[in-house]
């Protein structure tokens, strides 16, 4: 499999980060990334969705820039690019990640 | 008018909020309130937009939680809800409002 694309750090934008957030089930897997750390199964993550859907959250997310996917054997590997989203919009995914509703 | 109304902070919602922001006109609104501090009046944001349009963007922002909007006269006056949200989300508009892209 080719390597994923993902934006550059000068390609993000931070309405695609805000609109790629603005979803329960986005959220949920960034929370699940942050808590976790490097290197999460995309498919591990519990969520009550099919794998299609699950698969076009994961893609909306690499897209903004807001996740790493990798492929290893038949998994996707995700990692939150946090240090990215940091440096571009510091506070921004802490209060995020803060929110309890 | 009746007054408008709008969503007590135990009401706001993360998702409401990130979707709000997730539009570059309803950015520019935002970033413009938070460089004049209270008090604008909606209508005096420049954008390149028609009446009805600004109308709608104002609207979801307030609903959202993100603004503050009163009757004053035949104008309406916008102010950011900035301690709610950083109350809730501390660091999120501030990573909003640093992003330079």
């Amino acid at each position: 499999m080719d390597a994923l694309e993902h934006p550059a750090l000068d390609e993000i934008r931070i309405e695609a980060v805000l609109q790629a957030l603005a979803d329960p089930m986005r959220l949920t897997i960034v929370r699940t990334l942050a808590e976790r750390g490097t290197g999460v199964a995309c498919g591990s993550i519990e969520l009550s969705i099919g794998k299609s859907t699950r698969t076009h959250h994961v893609r909306t997310l690499r897209e903004a820039g807001v996740v790493h996917v990798r492929a290893e054997g038949t998994s996707r590997i995700c990692t939150l690019r946090r240090d990215d989203l940091d440096a571009l919009y510091p506070g921004l995914l802490g209060g995020v990640l803060a929110a309890e509703h």
